[in-house]
């Protein structure tokens, strides 16, 4: 099992993070809790991490216990969270499985201190929309990713680690006025893609240059 | 020759636009004038269009003589304006031609006032990515619009409208975040797609649900 490490995207994901000395961070969607911990070593005070797999939860809890770091079992479609009450809100790769995003971001907003930070990841817009997503070769041999229903937004359909696992789609435009109506500010957006050093490292991040898997977003509440 | 009236993105770029009644407004490549006109119907105050083009800025002015427009030949890419003059600022698919965005920008900001605002539609970078841009019918009969080089960004050359003609491919990360460091809020961000009625009107336009051509971005001058 790899670690944040084992993630190309992580490095660039980092960097958009604040600093968390002495910061109250929730993470949604911790999985393993791999980036709680590492939370943890760059001097959080306090880790929330909320996951609605109780299995995920249990091997993070299993990977050792710090009194600055409680797993929770939440749904993020239904979420509650206290209010005013967390520096930095995080999620990397789960917010394109909630439908109801528009009450997830307004109960993130009210958790955050003013001044308070949300950077998140999800899978791009490009790499969601396909009906069929996959690279095509043509007669040519130039190797494409073919686009249909950019913007018919809504669930696709996928069997990726389970049977029946639903995506939400949105376009880029969608994800950001949903923040911007919640009363965000944007502060970066990030189609990821690798850089030369990375892919003279890893020679198969190469087609991340041709269509971006990885949507990355950084976000203030400003009062 | 068609006016506003026959480009079906224009309602929805119409919606973005602020009350002109008593503005002070600049519209940035307003080729044969069209948008310029239609703001002083609306009750700008003043209206300046800029254009590279002195041949369409003849065909402006030959339209018809108003006090309250005043059109010049001008480049984007070195475009200077005088600072806090104008209330809103106006593109419409001209910044993809631009390959000092930044600079522009940083103009644009400067000439708006505080709580000024600018609206403007560019190419989508899903249109403006591909090598051989176009629609592909695969053997399913499933039409499909293949993506590569979208985190390519720069030069793309087409043959449209005069041969050479280069087009400046960003990604909406890369654009939005240009405007970010200009000193912009992003205030909404639309990839355009036709509603259900427009669509029964004129079926030729379902392939931009498939994949949008237009970006269309609101932003504002806070301080």
């Amino acid at each position: 099992m790899r670690g944040l490490d084992g993630a190309p995207e992580w490095p660039s994901l980092r960097a958009l993070l604040p600093d968390l000395a002495g910061k109250r961070v929730v993470d949604l969607g911790c999985g393993f809790g791999w980036f709680c911990r590492w939370a943890r070593t760059q001097g959080a005070a306090h880790v929330l991490g909320l996951d609605v797999s109780a299995k995920m939860l249990g091997r993070a809890r299993a990977m050792g216990a710090d009194p600055g770091i409680e797993y929770e079992r939440a749904d993020l479609e239904t979420l509650a969270l206290p209010p005013a009450t967390f520096d930095v809100a995080y999620s990397s790769l789960a917010f394109h499985y909630v439908e109801n995003f528009a009450a997830l971001l307004a109960t993130v907003h009210r958790a955050l201190v003013p001044g308070g930070k949300l950077v998140f990841s999800v899978e791009h817009p490009i790499y969601t929309a396909p009906a069929h997503p996959g690279w095509v070769v043509d007669a040519e041999g130039r190797r494409t990713w073919p686009i249909d229903g950019y913007r018919v937004e809504g669930p696709r359909r996928t069997d990726w680690l389970a049977k029946g696992v639903v995506k939400q789609h949105r376009s880029i435009g969608t994800t950001l006025n949903l923040l911007i109506g919640a009363g965000f500010t944007i502060a970066y957006v990030d189609e990821w893609a690798p850089s030369e050093a990375m892919i003279q490292a890893r020679p198969e991040l190469a087609e991340e240059r041709e269509r971006p898997m990885f949507l990355f977003v950084t976000v203030g509440r400003s009062a």
